[in-house]
């Protein structure tokens, strides 16, 4: 993540200017403004903009309880008990936007939640920087052997220097090229003079899927949690959850209370289908029930017995 | 649209609060913030919050633009071109929340626009204000003879009376029996001691439409825009044209490049069919084209010719 | 549910016609195809479309896995696997129809569901039909004294019988003001000559909660079964429950092996908070946990006991 | 676009099944259902399910008219005036549902039509094919020195044949290197026993973006009218344009009445903003107005002139 001269200085006259609103603001989150969180080897997220905070949640809310619930409850526990019983609306009433420097497949993941809104950077108008995401040493995984989607054992000595290599020339090379067959350099400079460039919309398409895009990505914070449910989490690819997790962050920052109730009730929550729960009650009742005869396929009971902290 | 000390105090109170924010601020929007617009009888239109301003929008497409655009393009020149070829995510990326309160058939038409995230008053939980529409009498018209979803001329007199007190009364007694049905008063407060009380899920059936509700209603930029073109224009009902006129009164405060272009290029715009457009390009080159042989309905044609300021 | 003769011939007509398709068919739901299912007092459910069935979900989901899982799951095994870990996507590939008859109140509720597309008729328009929904004796519940959104005891005996009384007069009295306002019968002829009518967009607002109105209701088995999840439970009001409970016979019929995993893994599942699943480890482990100390509050310690089937 | 044996077996499967069905068919896409029809160098569009046609349009649209105007207008009439008014919910009532094989970098830009439903191959989990689009010459256009996001002149000669050498080299290196890095060939075999493979999700990061890749797409008739208004259009990009070409033929065979429908009122049709009008206005009443003191700018002047046939 390296900054040109001039966005340095935009982004430190960002940070310097200071309003005055009747908006309630969230103090924990004006602090983190504007700063990029560094991602990756070239990554980064930063908040832009925001709208709202864990009262804007309680306040919708009581629009739609009424007056009638106003002194009973207080905030913290009018908040847990929305997000327990997936009352989604009120925390829509909050917003923010975020801009992200990622690599394109990561971008291809992350678009696939749609309720969001987002200007990418265009490659049909501007040259793309000079920069691909290169794994670290110990993100360099084998296909796992048991999960078709997950990483196995990670990759050592020459194998992994090779597969480095492979993925630095090969998307340097094409990079390199790219410019070549525009004509222009990084800077949109002409390279020779007199020689016709192919058009950018065209050229982009020798670009290696590590390449960097960015973006600014706007979303309510119903939408925000639910992408982060899926992101921020072990099953997600490392390359996107490490943005969910930087994300996660301003989260905590912005909306303390939401925070600690998406936590309770939503990352450290488990779901036990009909079957499962009836293996539970088991249990409960001093039973010690087993997979055969459960309607539990093999997969489901070692996930319960993880679950509940028994052998499988 | 009385409000009870308890939220007039609340609204002062919000009205009163300053906080310093390094978010970018809208001054015209900061001085109308939290105050009731009032609209109908009985109903109201205010900001609660809002996020982004006209530099929003361009700083968001200049992400999709990249570099080589920044300094060509000035703010006003950049919104006027990308509300006339609708490109719309830039727009998205300014957000705006409102309370309103509305009668429900107007919440009714409202609702079908279906990119809000909306909080509504419930009858579930809560009691509804003893307040129904009763349209003004210059508003008491009859059904228009020529087009099936319009008005036509106004009733009067007897009639106009007969109406209105038809409308009251019903609202009323309806009302009336809604209370006594839940044995509660306005309040909330038991009527009738040892007497058991309708449920509220139930007894609200008993209301009429024009019994007014209210909600929190929130909106990107764009899709506000999409509602205030429909909305904000002589073919909507009046009832709901009188919210979303006022509405457009924020739009002009918050973001004034963006509303100019919107009354340029959306509401003062209009659009011709292929066959209109062949007649037009005829009457450029000097010919006299008629309606036979146009291609156009005699209705098209008309309107057509009322565009052109001609007679049909 | 009193239809017109026409109405009456144009189904029959429906119902009769045969033709040839390449595409998948669902024999259960086409033996389903066009007829009302009776619900409340006057209203229905129809299918009046669909597409796809359960393999249209394993063939989209297998695009996304490719060859490699073709062989090693069957569709059974592959749609349950989906539900279980919420991958929504390949259940969007499915898309039903309805027509519905429905009281106001209810599809008040109903439209709060955005994912979805809706044709509602219009008494901008039109005029609506002389039915309301009157509660059956054993709905007119009272207002639950412990939860603020349910249903206490049945009012018996005179109550009953005024609130009904009520009701019936309110509602009819209401409906015959508003055909004296249009000065037409509910047919659309004029009632006395001579006189103008008032414009069909504000009579209408005379009309009560309970009056029926009519639309065309699509969306993906996605959004779908979400519906069901809130609407087909005990938790969702009586009025919209059974309308949920007649679409989930109607799912049954088109993709039972989606049916029975909704069954298993949305209907019958239970979600811990990660307290609740601390407390259910610590029973599996022998110990015997108490509330104090537990992180949950009362109600959710009563809740997760009678999930354990255990006294609080 | 050449297809295994397997998937020629499954297209013909597909082809040659008949139902009975007693929903609506549509006779002229019941023709091209299944069938590929080629796009580029490898790609395809066909068509895989749909549900409604012309007259499902017609009849949503007299739920929400009533009764009253059964009669009154025919099928192509009220299409045309649905399109003419922008009435857009009608037409959400038909649905369609294709597969499609297209390069990533267009699939980026095709992916952000939200309001579609998306299940795209997965090189998480499989292997993509070794397939890359490599521009026509006559697609080797130079960038557009008037318009940043615009083609210009075509490349020819050593340039053109050294632009292809590039992308046709590069694509395949890096597919090859992709191979490698797996361990695997593009069947999914191990290419050397004992040799750990990288993860799938890590080495697909070294695919040039004109890979091509597939998915599932389906979309209700408003947005892929939408789709195709942007895309179907001069001022797209060619490689998406094809796609979108393609596609509306399939709309043609499909709803002949909403395509026509959508063809005059909006391919051909054209926007005059408040100041165009203005212009036309006068034109029309005799005057020779002139682009100073008109409002427009001179881009906007020319546009208006081209429209109008007539020189600048």
């Amino acid at each position: 993540m390296e900054l040109t001269e001039t966005q340095r200085q935009e982004l430190a006259e960002a940070e310097a200017q200071r309003h005055e609103t009747r908006r309630p603001v969230s103090p924990g989150l004006e602090a983190m403004l504007f700063r990029p969180l560094p991602v990756l080897d070239h990554g980064f997220v930063r908040v832009v903009d925001y709208m709202g905070d864990d009262s804007a949640v309680v306040q919708a809310a009581r629009v739609s309880y009424g007056r009638g619930t106003r002194a009973a409850n207080e905030d913290r526990g009018l908040i847990r008990y929305l997000m327990r019983h997936r009352h989604s609306t009120p925390f829509e009433m909050c917003e923010i936007k975020y801009h992200v420097k990622l690599p394109i497949f990561v971008a291809r993941q992350w678009i696939r939640h749609r309720m969001a809104n987002i200007n990418e950077y265009s490659a049909r108008y501007s040259i793309l920087d000079r920069e691909f995401y290169l794994p670290a040493p110990e993100q360099l995984a084998a296909q796992s052997a048991v999960n078709r989607q997950g990483r196995g054992a990670v990759l050592e000595g020459d194998q992994a220097a090779h597969v480095l290599d492979l993925l630095r020339e090969d998307a340097t090379r094409n990079y390199d090229h790219y410019l070549e067959m525009l004509n222009e350099d990084a800077e949109g400079r002409v390279i020779e003079e007199g020689r016709t460039g192919l058009a950018r919309e065209l050229a982009r398409m020798n670009l290696t899927l590590n390449a960097y895009t960015q973006w600014y990505w706007k979303a309510d914070l119903h939408n925000l949690l639910n992408f982060l449910a899926l992101r921020a989490d072990s099953h997600a690819q490392y390359e996107i959850r490490v943005y969910a997790d930087a994300m996660l962050d301003t989260v905590k920052a912005w909306v303390p209370l939401v925070h600690e109730a998406f936590r309770d009730y939503r990352q450290g929550a488990v779901t036990l289908s009909a079957q499962m729960l009836a293996v539970v009650r088991g249990i409960a009742a001093g039973a010690d029930p087993r997979q055969e005869g459960s309607g539990l396929s093999k997969r489901e009971w070692r996930e319960l017995m993880a679950m509940l902290g028994r052998e499988a």
